[in-house]
């Protein structure tokens, strides 16, 4: 049996401890500084605070039954981490990406090269270096150290709260060894959670992190019926629409961050749809699809951090610079744009059906 | 102003006329002989049977309000069909699969290579010469006559009733000439229906005729979540499992039937999307992924016909017959056997997921 110790006691960094809870690991769940309510909380009742608040305001199988920690996870506080981390097997990192340079300034140096660390984190950055250029966030950790850490992540489509329900989850490891990955997979792999392996680092974390920025773009459908109907009716031949437009800009941008295309978008596209029908992204773009600006709608909203909100920020930059660098074609992306004119330019939806037609003569 | 002949007026035929009769142009509706209470009520009132009943029955925009035709529209029995396509510019085929072998034998014949033919058929058929060999329904129609017909087709994600309801929609045209179908675009672009073109005929008909398996695939999942909790609620991981293998298995087939993968998948992910969320096909794998077997379902839904059903018997045979050709690998298609087993083996649901699982060392 391993004993895995998770940095930052997030939804999704516990969610994803339950397979292998169940599996019979030993976990120890550490809070970062802004999670000590979820600590105290959980080593006083068992329960996770968070998860239990979201299946309250989301019923799901249980109908507001508390989110229990199974029996061998422990919670700590984090001035506890370097005492938690002494004999682990395993790390993972659980922050999202707002808290990604906290962990990479707080936490890298304290790891060593014997000790394999699984992201949970999705998303890309800057890589500093070349304009446009967007690198995963594995790789952008290494660059807080000198050490040879191995990072693996987790892509590919799961949210925590159905993972929690044992809802059956397909999920992909990748990091940079094959048996590290295999390994990992004993680790995890149950009835309810199954587990793809691939050492192409760059091509999950890309495809699984543009799909943050897209669900959001598919659900500015949601938001537009809404307000066409005057109540919360649904059409899809307009989701459906954003969706196929979506997963093609997303393909386009896989190659164009050096991400193989063919062998990842699949993954993408099933982390687009799951996103599309829950969490914060789709809270969103269901406002700005309303006809609010993002101004009224992050009101509406009181303030909540969104990932969609920065990738789109990190590509729609990218893609702007790549264009002018004639690396790409800028009209080959009109929903990615269109989604950062309504972030940061405050415009109001006003989707360019026409600019996705296409004409193929072949 | 042109003159549109639909023959067989179903929900899709008739919707796909009303971006068109917005537009101006007149249209005439003929039934098939199978259509003669849709072509009574709609001579006498206007209103869409089917149209009105399906609203009826899943109230959307109007909530229960007739679906009236547009003034330009007129309904026509199946003997005034030979009076109707004289004079006009154009002929649509509505038939759906099941009324396909009838179209070619008893109205093909009939038509003029002056008369350009669009279909909304959606499906791909036995070419009868080469094992394994899928080809498009307009290919198929073209054996039953020695003219040379201009066939075009609609690809992409388009429920009739919400074309009805003028939710925004992005479709694709496809047929052997460019300019043809720029002017089948004039004629049906509007502001809600938006019309890619394409000379890729194969590619586009294979991808969206693909989609109608692969919903009922994505759709056991919800029936699957439903028997869990015991009430009719969703989880979205496992659809979104589900849907990431459904659009990987559906690349793959659009390569083995030379369709062009990379191009025309976009369509085909969209069009799946859609069809996952309405239709008869979901209503089928909802109560497979309950746990009920394939005539226990049918039991229920009263022997409804199933373009889904159709299309994962052909392929699925296609296939069985090109592994043993050696000519793919049928352990690439988990997804498709499966449904296979349900269909006709009469199994109940058991997803292979250890079998979506892939293992990639680049």
């Amino acid at each position: 049996m391993a004993t895995i110790t998770v940095i930052c006691a997030g939804m999704m960094g516990t969610a994803i401890t339950y397979p292998a809870a169940h599996n019979g690991h030993t976990i120890r769940l550490v809070g970062s500084p802004l999670d000590n309510e979820i600590i105290k909380h959980g080593q006083k009742t068992g329960e996770h605070l968070n998860l239990s608040k979201y299946r309250k305001n989301n019923p799901t199988s249980g109908v507001n039954t508390p989110v229990l920690t199974p029996d061998n996870v422990t919670f700590h506080y984090f001035d506890e981490m370097e005492e938690c981390i002494k004999g682990t097997d395993l790390i993972i990192c659980g922050v999202s990406s707002f808290g990604m340079d906290w962990f990479c300034n707080n936490v890298i140096p304290k790891l060593s090269e014997e000790t394999p660390i699984l992201s949970i984190s999705k998303g890309m950055i800057d890589d500093g270096e070349n304009k446009g250029r967007l690198i995963s966030y594995p790789e952008y950790m290494l660059r807080f150290t000198d050490k040879d850490l191995k990072i693996y992540a987790v892509g590919g489509p799961c949210t925590s709260y159905e993972l929690v329900d044992k809802d059956p989850t397909e999920v992909t490891f990748c990091g940079p060894d094959m048996k590290t990955l295999r390994w990992l997979r004993r680790l995890f792999e149950t009835d309810y959670y199954h587990i793809s392996l691939s050492t192409d680092v760059r091509g999950v974390e890309c495809s699984v992190a543009l799909k943050n920025a897209y669900a959001l773009g598919v659900a500015l459908a949601v938001g537009m019926s809404y307000k066409r109907e005057g109540r919360e009716f649904e059409h899809y031949n307009s989701q459906a629409g954003l969706f196929a437009q979506a997963t093609k800009e997303m393909y386009l941008l896989l190659d164009v961050f050096e991400g193989k295309s063919v062998r990842n978008i699949f993954l993408g596209i099933g982390d687009l749809y799951v996103t599309v029908f829950g969490g914060r992204n789709r809270r969103l773009g269901i406002l700005l699809g309303q006809g609010y600006t993002y101004d009224a709608s992050m009101a509406k909203l009181e303030g909540i951090t969104l990932e969609g909100v920065v990738i789109t920020e990190r590509t729609a930059k990218a893609v702007e610079q790549l264009s002018e660098l004639g690396k790409l074609n800028i009209n080959d992306f009109p929903l990615l744009m269109h989604i950062k004119e309504i972030l940061f330019e405050n415009k109001r939806i006003n989707i360019p059906w026409k600019a996705f037609e296409t004409e193929y003569e072949g």
